[in-house]
């Protein structure tokens, strides 16, 4: 089978771990033999705006829209501001492309300790489901009365039933194909009170379709408690955009950082290009040292395998990533160890030869 | 000295840690010859509202306006809608009487270990400024098509100018009060692009009056993640409404629970009252057992003392609960002991008998 690929590598840290992800890309076709990878790389970044005024080239969202998938390092830098490296390319693609469904497993591998002193490893395996093209990021909003004492922002939260169905239906389809047959959804109904009762009524339509699995609606104060205090007890957690986002920057944080953390930006009808992708940004503080972490992008590159149907590509990298962990001899200064991003790419790929 | 107190003990709960608080204060006169109280106790709850179709009086505003403080245990069962006992309650009460600052401290008790491995006493000590009343919290929003596949909810996030510019101010006075002299403000400007960027503008404006503190922007989602990772670095954060919110649900999980966390809801002119409670809610799974943690509430009130103008009051409390949990003899079941409510409240009372 052949796919084709458009690489993002990105800004700072980006180039650095999607280097290694490409070197994963290669080993995969070499391993499977049915497998061929066709990638062209995009230098679509902050360096491109600041030469173009834009983060990508006019048509780009179309020259993107004939590959398989999408795979993107990492982008921002101080130079540029945020709003518009997001909203000039990710936000753009995460939404022309209907990639509803933000994914990002919270699964602490083997051969590492989370910082939660109790919880091992059996506690701390389950996946966030995140609203990606709605919710709290409308940018639909405006300013009044500016530079004068009465001066307001007003930012609208848009949720639709269209896109919290969709979202919601994904997320019970997960929780049906797992061991716990739960579901948890974040709300904040009691303090946002016309959005989230909305989400809230629309769960518990849904809830109504999937008797087998245990529902539980939870205020996002209280559940973000919980992801420290009981997280044994979550299976599949299902958020807007802003509280996917938020619980699953935590989630990475319990599960040993955000280094290792990857997630997949899916269209589930697969009508458009879905993109993966690390959880963490640019970290221009560590950019240009080689030491990053890239762990989160070559499991990025586990999800999208299993995205194209090859789960047994996702285990491969997953297993071969904890093998390394479980022997501890290699590792990035974020893992308290000494190597450089290369040498930990190619530990695992090596394990992925061996496994 | 002579102050009035308005006392509602609430739902679930809320009255078996609010008995622990009334002997508290009984506790303060006895030991500080020149305090007075003048308490009267409210039955406003939701048992109230299913009598009344209200949550208080029509004139319950009013009624609460000549009081020095209020006094407030936890509200909301499950019989009526979290929205009713939220909007017609605490909402209205913290926004009538300007309580802009909800101020919540993150401090691991001398006694207790914290759920995070790695961190201990001298990384846990730090101090929430949320806003307390506008923000995401709007009341402002509706829907549109219901009943139809095209429905949709909309909810303004307000932040205006005037409500932003004081809680940051209020939060940097507090910082320059701190050793740290660090102040951690929350943003997402990068997804929620027309009201975070104006948060950012007013903290960075504030910021150049403060040039002694020094003042970092954190995305919510990765200072959520810093809570577990590095919370040795933060000394005063303000967040938003919402962000507030979260933040502090998840620092009481970080520092043991929420059975400890008090806060105050703050009119720091003092032209109205201010509101002390728990953070915690009405916990209907174990109320009627008498298991209640009564810290949370017992703390309130040190909070209340210092907001009086007597801090020594504060310290007393807090070093009396310490005393009692290095101790370790008397423990409510969220402590991993076997005491009821009322052994643990007499516990700390005896102490602040004898310190
Ligand atoms: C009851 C609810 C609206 C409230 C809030 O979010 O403000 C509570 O969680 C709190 O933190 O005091
Ligand atoms: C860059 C930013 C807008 C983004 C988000 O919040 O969606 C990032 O934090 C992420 O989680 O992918």
């Amino acid at each position: 089978q052949h796919f084709s690929i458009a690489a993002i590598p990105g800004d700072g840290i980006g180039p650095e771990v999607m280097k290694e992800g490409l070197k994963t890309l290669k080993k995969i076709e070499e391993l499977h033999g049915g497998i061929r990878f066709s990638i062209d790389v995009f230098d679509w970044n902050c360096d491109y705006y600041l030469k173009h005024r834009r983060m990508m080239p006019e048509n780009g969202l179309d020259t993107l829209r004939d590959y398989d998938v999408i795979l993107l390092g990492a982008i921002g830098t101080p130079e540029v501001p945020d709003h518009i490296s997001v909203w000039e390319l990710i936000l753009p693609i995460r939404r022309t492309f209907q990639q509803y469904i933000n994914l990002r497993p919270i699964k602490l591998l083997k051969g590492l300790e989370s910082p939660l002193r109790y919880k091992s490893h059996s506690d701390l395996d389950f996946i966030v489901v995140r609203e990606n093209t709605e919710g709290e990021y409308s940018n639909m909003g405006g300013r009044l009365h500016e530079n004068t004492p009465y001066e307001m922002a007003v930012q609208n939260n848009v949720f639709t039933r269209y896109g919290t169905e969709r979202v919601i239906n994904y997320a019970y389809q997960l929780a049906e194909k797992r061991k716990a047959k739960r579901l948890t959804a974040a709300t904040k109904s009691n303090g946002i009170n016309h959005s989230m009762p909305f989400w809230d009524e629309i769960v518990k339509e849904v809830s109504r379709e999937h008797s087998s699995i245990q529902t539980d609606i939870y205020h996002i104060d209280a559940l973000a408690a919980y992801f420290i205090t009981r997280p044994e007890q979550l299976d599949v957690v299902v958020g807007s955009n802003l509280f996917g986002d938020i619980l699953t920057d935590l989630g990475a944080a319990i599960v040993g950082g955000l280094g290792l953390a990857p997630s997949g930006n899916i269209n589930p009808e697969k009508a458009f290009p879905s993109m993966f992708e690390p959880i963490h940004g640019s970290a221009p503080d560590i950019a240009g040292k080689g030491i990053a972490n890239p762990i989160a992008q070559i499991w990025s590159i586990g999800l999208m395998m299993e995205h194209l149907g090859f789960e047994e590509m996702n285990h491969l990298v997953v297993s071969s990533i904890e093998e390394v962990l479980i022997e501890g001899r290699i590792g990035t200064p974020d893992l308290g160890g000494k190597n450089k991003t290369f040498e930990l790419g190619d530990a695992i790929l090596k394990k992925m030869q061996e496994v």
